[in-house]
């Protein structure tokens, strides 16, 4: 079964309008995860496209949280793709949009020229649409699909996917017939130059709280006048105190014992990665970006690149207590709160973090200061570049005429593992060629005209479609 | 020339509900001094007051803030007593008003009856218009008042009274002339016992800042992604090193060197005054009003008065960085704020702290931490139970039948030394049979109707000519 791109590429650039307008629709149907809202309709809506698709099954599948939308596409193909879609999205409370944030408006960004602007364009309602569009132009020209496809879209990933294990453990004869799981993305950067990744970091978020109720000491139920301090203690400095023993002082070295116990170093395949990947790897671009001016200890090249793939992080995501207001107000505040993330590398576990966090906080006497769990936290994931599943994104990107900048991992975290390490033990990939940006801020966008090196929604719409063919010859 | 206090008393009974009046009328003007509201209306209205009451040379004295309102009262008297006066108030946006704060509605609180609930009402615009009440009676029934008087009004002491000493420096000649400063207030305690105190702590007041643009490390203009831990240094964190190595791991004793060099211990004098305050001192009220279960290290009675007056404190007001919302979102911070106030006891001074704590960030290795000063701050003051001033106020109250409890000074902190050991040398006290409540919170109050030990306004206004007749013939 020999799939005639050339006729899909064909029905992708006559029927643009109509596909961009499929982007528009489905970013003006709202899916914030965090304040429930059109989470349902969103789910409802993604059953429907499955079923225009062509699934038979499509459903939403209850879990303890938001649905899962579970649907099979059977093409009577030799490989099973499992499809991972998110549909959730961030808020969109944020000031600074441009334009009304899910309006679906196409406006000129320079210098990508035409994007489609909103909440959801990149952070992934603009892939999964796209993708969707793909899979109907296969069918439209009277082609077959290349593989079978298994759907599961999640709307709880901004909320750290916390039921979709639940998911998982109800469907696991179903998704174990699958060969590998692909994730649609769009991964090109501002310049145009693909980045592929092949793995995330994991997470675990919580919460270090401490008030004068749970401590017997400091006031318990409000902030009290400041002059008090000079006979009541300060949760606020309590929590300082206990802040400061799990860090040296530059804030880098995690002091927690047996933190860095279960890091591995790279493996053999990882330090080759590296080793190409230190030739291309734009330490200033990504400086430039985030207005880091150095990084830890001065480091550069591929130290840098080691510091920031193989070190797992504890970073301070917030920290408040008592008045933050402008001006002066003495108060003695009674609650003190820091939110913090692990990041975790191999071979670390969730399971360990907690405990040891805890284990610390004990041994140095801070025994009253609580962790509160925010959400369960997932492992990292892995796929080796050797993997054939990963070999079919790396060609479909070199038929497209770019050359990957190809990264074993990247710091950031994804519930990837939960079909990778973790359970189904498949490899998982995602790729895509387009560019998008602002995730999480104002003027989220998505690329939809052509521009220089860059791919729009058609370019987008024909690498998914040639990724499907290479993935079924894999 | 002997006040015929029986006449003023009649009157102050019989002209109740106009008093009440004046006091409504007064706390309708706004002046909220953090966001310049009614400021020099008030002024302007105090002016009026003071003409009215008779000052012949009331008027607004310019200074680089808010104006101070000046005037004198010539009795041809031999005392003359400086009248400090605070114009300005909080403001009033926080919620929880029952009342809207600046209608001036007289309501029953339990268990106080008749109260006036407004912003300013118990600080101090209640007391002021009381004062000015309690003048205008003595002259209504022909009387004379008994001592000059010399008016000063700042509408900043709610800003830290940043700009009274220009006025000091520029009226020196005018005051230098008074025998003590008196400062109208209404000093019974919500059980109806008269706290009597002699003195404040000063204060200095300052923010420790520091992001990544004055590091040269970590992000510097904005949050970024927080998986860049793993490279990118985090202000927070060196923050919170910064701050561990200010204090011992209880977050009390100060570490800070040089920082009790200057403490002294009580004088003979307080030591006495501590021996008869122990006996009256109401811990557990103290700690319930609080919501504090225990004391520092559970101190108590003397010792938690010793440590709660003696020891100077370095107090977190508000921290703040990075998310503070609720959920998760994964942000390396590009900055941190900590508003710190240290509370200077004798022989402290405000010029000693600032130097001190910046020696200790530079040697510690710090000195990328920022110290802004956001107000001058102000020394502590005190006046001797001996003086003949503070012998007055305590004649007072002992003519109405109370038995004041005398604190040598509170942990608070208020612009007396500017008139009290700076400059001036002058005796300063406070004083007044009344009761107020929730100064700087919804639904401030104070006592209009008499209830029990309670005094009401007229209780209020009589004390205060009390005050001046005994001031009179010190």
């Amino acid at each position: 079964m020999r799939l005639e791109r050339d006729k899909v590429f064909d029905h992708i650039k006559k029927h643009y309008d109509e596909h961009l307008g499929r982007l528009q629709e489905f970013v003006r149907q709202p899916s914030i995860s965090a304040e429930n809202r059109g989470i349902r309709e969103c789910a409802d809506l993604i059953k429907r496209y499955l079923t225009e698709l062509g699934c038979k099954d499509s459903r939403l599948v209850e879990t303890s949280g938001y649905p899962v939308v579970y649907g099979t596409y059977e093409a009577g193909a030799d490989k099973t793709i499992i499809i991972y879609l998110m549909y959730d999205t961030q808020p969109v409370d944020e000031p600074g949009w441009a334009v009304p944030p899910l309006e679906g408006r196409v406006v000129n960004l320079d210098p990508f020229g035409k994007c489609l602007v909103a909440r959801g364009a990149i952070n992934t309602k603009g892939e999964l649409r796209a993708f969707l569009n793909a899979c109907e132009s296969i069918r439209a020209v009277g082609e077959e699909i290349p593989v079978n496809l298994v759907f599961v879209a999640e709307g709880e990933e901004e909320l750290g996917s916390r039921h979709l294990p639940e998911f998982i453990g109800q469907y696991l004869r179903e998704l174990k017939r699958a060969d590998a799981v692909f994730f649609p993305s769009a991964d090109q950067n501002q310049k145009g130059k693909v980045i592929m990744s092949l793995g995330v970091k994991g997470i675990v978020y919580f919460e270090l709280e401490l008030d004068g109720k749970g401590w017997c000491y400091g006031p318990t139920q409000f902030d009290i006048h400041g002059s008090n301090k000079a006979w009541v203690d300060s949760p606020t400095w309590r929590m300082i105190q206990a802040l400061s023993t799990m860090t040296e002082e530059d804030g880098n070295k995690v002091l927690i014992e047996g933190f860095y116990e279960n890091v591995v170093p790279p493996s053999p395949e990882d330090v080759e990665l590296l080793d190409k990947l230190e030739k291309t790897f734009d330490e200033e671009a990504s400086k430039d970006m985030m207005k880091v001016e150095r990084f830890i200890d001065d480091v550069r090249g591929k130290e840098a690149l080691l510091k920031y793939l193989y070190s797992p992080s504890l970073n301070i995501d917030g920290i408040w207590s008592g008045y933050i207001g402008p001006g002066t107000k003495t108060v003695l505040p009674y609650k003190i709160t820091a939110k913090v993330d692990v990041r975790l590398v191999p071979n670390m576990t969730v399971e360990e973090v907690l405990p040891k966090i805890r284990r610390h906080l004990d041994r140095h006497g801070f025994k009253e200061i609580r962790i509160v769990e925010l959400e369960e936290g997932y492992g990292w994931a892995k796929t080796s570049i050797k993997e054939p599943a990963a070999q079919a994104i790396v060609k479909t990107y070199m038929e497209f005429g770019y050359d990957p900048e190809i990264w074993p991992h990247i710091a950031g975290s994804a519930p990837f593992c939960m079909f990778n390490r973790e359970t189904l033990n498949l490899p998982f990939v995602s790729g895509g060629i387009g560019h998008g940006g602002r995730a999480h801020a104002p003027n989220e966008y998505i690329v939809v005209g052509e521009v220089g090196l860059t791919g729009g929604l058609a370019t987008l719409e024909k690498s998914y479609v040639a990724i499907l063919d290479n993935l079924s010859k894999m």
